[in-house]
């Protein structure tokens, strides 16, 4: 088959040998696959990306001195079923599936490894049990972006949301976007979003924010303030402690940068007793001030991917149309565009997510 | 009166201006005062402590150039009523509060106050409606640990505590100890405790600690591990997706050293999933990596002082016997006496808390 390999630090389009289906697996076509964030990263600070994913224990295995296929926002279509398969799903389906695969009791992640070809190859091994149909006669590059919008729905749902809180994305690349586009589905408002770039503030409009940000112009922080501050409101030390009147809606912030010094920006900038979900993923050492966190009672959750539960549920919204993707894809490229593609992305005025076909 | 002064980076014993009670305001004499960590602290690091208490909005707005008097963890006896007070008890009346006073609407902290001396002075101008009446025949030294008691209590209450967790604990200081005071009353079991000092570790087994690790000798995580795993768990990723078998137990993990790199090693350490509640007053700024936390869903809550309630139910609580602090205090001085107890604390084979008697 034909795959867009990064090899020795750069892209090639080069054919390798097709995948055979094991035991429990089925071998599908891949139709469609988005270029995420993290696979820019990959590609770009290799080293580091190679280091730290091996200070986790091996949950991204990437030799970058091997052949390795990116590529895990993807729809596929079934071709053929291995050994020990119910074949519940016909060949011609097209289905999505988190990206790893299992092999007896061997889970193996796709998109960074050297063993199992990514998204940006022709064809994969997919693990029956988590192959999900496609519903509603969805298009494949609409069903691709399933995985990004799971990131978003994940972070909404490890919130903690209350009711009255107003939330606040800071960011909106497709992992700001797709945050935006959980917290619409919840219908916490209003929505708050931040970018520099006046492209990505239109599709965060357009993906449900209520109100955008330049923050190189307003504060975004300020701007929480001015929304979720109600008349009359009395900050003093004695009205916090003793006072009846009005309080301040509660702050959730979605850190969705994940570069250096962001979480301290945050923190400097949230009220009291902020919840911060970090989202964006920063692979660099950061700095932060632990007691800029304790004077204000900061809660920090972490989160990454997302459930089975939440992966199954972020296609059927898509399916649904409770989130419409059609603004996110920006570009289509076959396994000779990927190149140019990884180049194109750095610039946020251009592009959102950009669409393999390696069939194309 | 007289008073153990921080004059010019140093402590003197002096005599100031007595204190004239306000309205609603008690004069009371201070019987007994604890000695604080970030006492300590903004002794040894005073630039430091005053250009981190300007940067919070001024929570702590001490100025170094002038007199300060320390001490906030304090026990008092009430002397005379100011004006606009209920009088509701008498003078000789033992009483706590928490460590501010309140004139009008103006809220002042005490303990680092240029204006209002601390409870290393004979006497202090109290707010009559934050007045605790000591109940029982609680002694004096026993009941001015309500307020470092009432921050493990805090850090307790602020942990989201679920049935099954195991709770591990760094650092045996006082507000480790604290720490596990509070988890002994929510009879959260087995405690594990961690202490690179054998008197702090017999400390926390005498304060409630089940199990207590030096980690010079073994990692409190690999002894969490121990713990928390039940036979016949599994580990491996298919397990963790697919299996039902029996699962981990949750970890929450007490950061109560307050130094830089220690968030860090706990992130390292931790469990995925962990809750980390930050208790530790780190006043540097720390260097951390996110990618491991976002890789491990780490929660970090960062946690401060109490609520007046807190307060109020860990006074209670010594009172009633459920916390015994006599381990706590380890020595008693005068005001002469506090020079040489602030050099003393820094041996923690020597002592937990060294109490201020300002009349002895």
């Amino acid at each position: 088959m034909r795959a867009a390999i990064f090899r020795n630090g750069d892209f090639v389009v080069d054919t390798i040998a097709d995948p055979t289906p094991g035991e429990g697996q089925v071998l599908v076509k891949t139709v469609c696959c988005g270029i995420c964030g993290t696979d820019l990263h990959a590609a770009k600070h290799t080293q580091q990306f190679v280091e730290r994913s091996r200070r986790t224990g091996g949950r991204l295995p990437m030799d970058a001195t091997r052949d390795v296929v990116f590529g895990h926002e993807f729809c596929c279509e079934i071709v053929e079923h291995g050994t020990g398969t119910e074949k519940r799903l016909k060949p011609g389906t097209l289905v999505c599936s988190m990206p790893m695969t299992i092999s007896g009791t061997t889970v193996q992640g796709i998109g960074y490894s050297n063993d199992v070809a990514g998204g940006f190859a022709q064809y994969m091994p997919l693990a029956e049990r988590l192959l999900l149909e496609v519903p509603n006669g969805l298009p494949a590059d609409k069903a691709a972006l399933t995985e990004p919008i799971a990131v978003g729905w994940h972070a909404v749902q490890n919130a903690r949301l209350a009711a009255d809180d107003v939330p606040l994305v800071i960011g909106c690349g497709p992992v700001g976007l797709s945050v935006i586009a959980g917290l619409t589905i919840r219908n916490v408002h209003p929505i708050i979003a931040a970018d520099f770039s006046p492209a990505r503030r239109a599709l965060a409009l357009r993906m449900g924010a209520d109100v955008v940000i330049d923050p190189a112009a307003t504060s975004p922080y300020q701007s929480w303030h001015d929304v979720a501050t109600p008349a009359g409101y009395d900050g003093s030390r004695y009205a916090q402690l003793f006072g009846s009147g009005p309080k301040q809606r509660p702050a959730v912030i979605f850190e969705c940068v994940g570069v250096p010094g962001v979480i301290q920006q945050i923190i400097d900038g949230a009220p009291a007793g902020a919840r911060i979900v970090v989202v964006g993923v920063c692979m660099e050492t950061d700095r932060f001030e632990p007691f800029f966190g304790i004077i204000k009672q900061i809660n920090l959750q972490f989160v990454l991917a997302y459930t089975g539960e939440e992966f199954a549920a972020s296609l059927r919204n898509i399916a649904e149309g409770k989130v419409d993707v059609t603004p996110l894809i920006t570009g289509h490229v076959g396994l000779e565009g990927v190149k140019g593609a990884f180049t194109d992305l750095a610039s946020p005025e251009q592009h959102a997510k950009i669409m393999v076909q390696p069939w194309e």
